[in-house]
């Protein structure tokens, strides 16, 4: 019999407890090691690869899953040399962990540090991708943080295979094995939601349904995004060649991703220039447009459907399209209709971008180009855990130290804290020092 | 008919999109003038408290009240009058938004900060503490959120008459009354903690029974801490005299703190020696010791009584002893025990202290320091939120700062995410700017 959900989570934390005495070489030496370990393994993973296909097939033809769900399920040798490149990536990042955050005098031979440290235990709900195993995995680690992994089940054969050669490479490096733990059922993710004594962070990665299944039966904190209806504001001083460019990438770049723009404003004072322009680019590109009534009097085209609802996320070659009399008026869409994740303005008035910058309250705000750059990768974080568009603890594309947390070390002589109140008070000096 | 708790909830939504245009100096003449009205309002506070008061008596009697929540609902001159200064105080500090937190170069032209932000709205949730009134709204102001109160029933009057008179002044600058709001009942509790969709942040003040119910109760994000159960641990190598000051300081300066110490873990080679210096000085303070068999068995004392339970937070003149064999069984029963709030390494020995500070994992680990020390104004915050004890967002003693979020904000010149792809994918530079 397998252990129960909450002994793997209580051995997770006994495991998450080690990394405060593992050094980051050893940490990115396990790291590269499994990526070896993987690549060399490439095929028997190709094997088991192949029973969770012959199942997936089954549900491809009954419909239960689609062509992009059986595809991101399918691995090849080019992925799985992708899955190990991304692993040593992550290997040869900076050390999140031990970054001294702030260091403050409190008084003589009194000082504090705010110091980087990991979170503790991750749990890892997804769906049908075997590179989110690896890929947590060695973000997981390289943040010293122990790591639960519940792949779903039409991926099973393939996670257990790259759970079981990842787990046997950190362990040739002195990292504890529950460190990575996998479970499986649907039961199981109940019982893990229920953990939240001993699981600090939960990342949901898959649909819409699996993100707020996740949400509505946990009281563990989450780390994700339900859905990313990002918009693109053209301004009645929008540069419109340039505005028809960053819709066009926006929207056509990766339809189906997160930051990929679901509705386009257009000022009314460019609209009768502007629509006829975007009609023509995005049809062009197989764009099906979707317009409010003045969008549809103006493009006089009967192919062009009335929206039927502001706030999907089409995640498809469909753009929705609304004609506004104002900034405000955009302003007050987005914050009506946004899920708070990238909101683009295109204009060359400046105060007007300052404005839309200032006042739109989302992860993301942009000025004059594409929802697309809301990526850890183009940020410039080097791997990217997820996008949150939750305002607490990590916003935006999360990087490394979205899976670390910071505690205050403070070094003392024998320091009271009643020297310091009352009539006599001792006076603190509360005096910043250089953190480098 | 008083408003729905959803329609409170949705004009403090509307209310908090302003403080994006709000600068800082007129939140802080905002603040400074609700101060001074506090102070000319102090006869009719008083008159108000006297009617919260004359309620307290009978439940102080019948004991639904202690004699210390008693004390801090009643209002005197010279409270009002640390009200106003605290408030004045919260005015002064620097401008938490609008802070640039990293500022990158992605290519030319195209340039992302990272920049502090409002998170959006907070409800606080208190017991009998007048003071939480002006304190919170003066910080959520400060840092540009709107806030909904619900005081406890017990400080009612003065509550609504401390909420009147802020958002009458708050008004007459500019600031819009929805910013901050009252609730009364404990129906309206249970509605407030369902408005995740409206409510960003949720903090609440008071016994662990609040807290706790709070946290079973929503998946609004939580700030806070349930219990604070600190411990210093005397290492073998500790200076004795220092251990001694320390321990009374963290237990006897003020016991009902939540960075009071609970439990003392000696290790047993200084156990024999330390053990009746301890007892003399903490018997000498009137605290009451309960130990281990083996404490018990070195003191020799009938009035020690054992221990029933690590887990207790006293939050009284009572201390828990417990003599370890090793700095790994403290640190373990630290991890066991304790809360992650404070914890606290008494010892001559630097590989000890170092190892200590590394390995436990809490919120604040010191080395020859009292566990006193973790609060915002000693840490030099110069006011305080509240201590948390959760891991993510805000950590310890929180600040200002743990009332903002961020958000990113990227200036173009037109780019679009498929020149940086591909084969001729135009390389990013991602230069770290200066924030300054």
């Amino acid at each position: 019999m397998s252990p129960a959900v909450w002994q793997i989570a209580e051995s997770a934390r006994q495991a998450s407890r080690q990394f405060a005495t593992i050094p980051s070489v050893q940490r990115d030496a396990a790291i590269r090691s499994a990526a070896d370990a993987i690549e060399q393994t490439c095929q028997q993973l190709l094997e088991a690869n192949a029973k969770d296909l012959a199942v997936a097939d089954v549900m491809l033809t009954s419909g239960e899953i689609n062509l992009a769900s059986y595809e991101r399920l399918r691995l090849t040798d080019k992925k799985i040399a992708d899955m190990s490149r991304s692993m040593r990536a992550v290997a040869s990042l900076p050390d999140p962990l031990g970054r001294v955050l702030q260091k403050t005098e409190l008084d003589t031979g009194l000082v504090l540090e705010k110091i980087s440290c990991p979170i503790g235990v991750l749990a890892v709900i997804f769906e049908a991708r075997p590179d989110a195993v690896t890929q947590i995995s060695a973000l997981a680690l390289k943040s010293g943080n122990a790591v639960i992994l519940k792949p779903g089940h039409e991926v099973e054969h393939t996670a257990s295979l790259l759970f079981h050669t990842m787990r046997h490479s950190f362990a040739k490096h002195g990292i504890a094995e529950d460190s990575v733990s996998l479970i499986a059922g649907r039961e199981a993710v109940g019982e893990l939601l229920n953990e939240s004594g001993l699981i600090d962070l939960v990342i949901p990665r898959g649909s819409k349904q699996l993100i707020e299944f996740v949400q509505a039966n946990t009281h563990i904190p989450m780390l994700g995004h339900a859905e990313g209806i990002c918009h693109v504001y053209v301004d009645a001083a929008a540069d419109l060649q340039m505005a028809l460019d960053i819709i066009d990438d926006a929207k056509t770049d990766y339809p189906a991703a997160c930051n990929a723009a679901e509705t386009v404003l257009v000022h009314e004072a460019v609209a009768m220039a502007f629509l006829p322009l975007l009609a023509d680019r995005l049809q062009a590109k197989s764009v099906k447009l979707r317009g409010c009534d003045q969008t549809k009097a103006i493009l006089a085209d009967s192919s062009i459907a009335s929206v039927d609802d502001w706030n999907r996320e089409y995640s498809d070659l469909v753009l929705a399209v609304r004609v506004v009399p104002s900034t405000d008026e955009a302003i007050r869409h987005i914050h009506t209709h946004g899920s708070s994740h990238t909101e683009t303005v295109v204009t060359e008035d400046r105060a007007v971008a300052e404005e839309f910058l200032a006042q739109v309250d989302a992860a993301g705000v942009f000025h004059n180009a594409s929802t697309r750059f809301a990526d850890g990768y183009r940020y410039g974080f080097g791997a990217e855990v997820g996008i949150s568009t939750s305002k607490l603890h990590a916003r935006g594309p999360v990087g490394l130290e979205g899976l670390t947390t910071y505690k205050y070390v403070l070094r003392g002589t024998g320091q009271l804290a009643r020297t310091y109140q009352g009539a006599n008070a001792r006076p603190f000096s509360h005096r910043q020092l250089s953190t480098e």
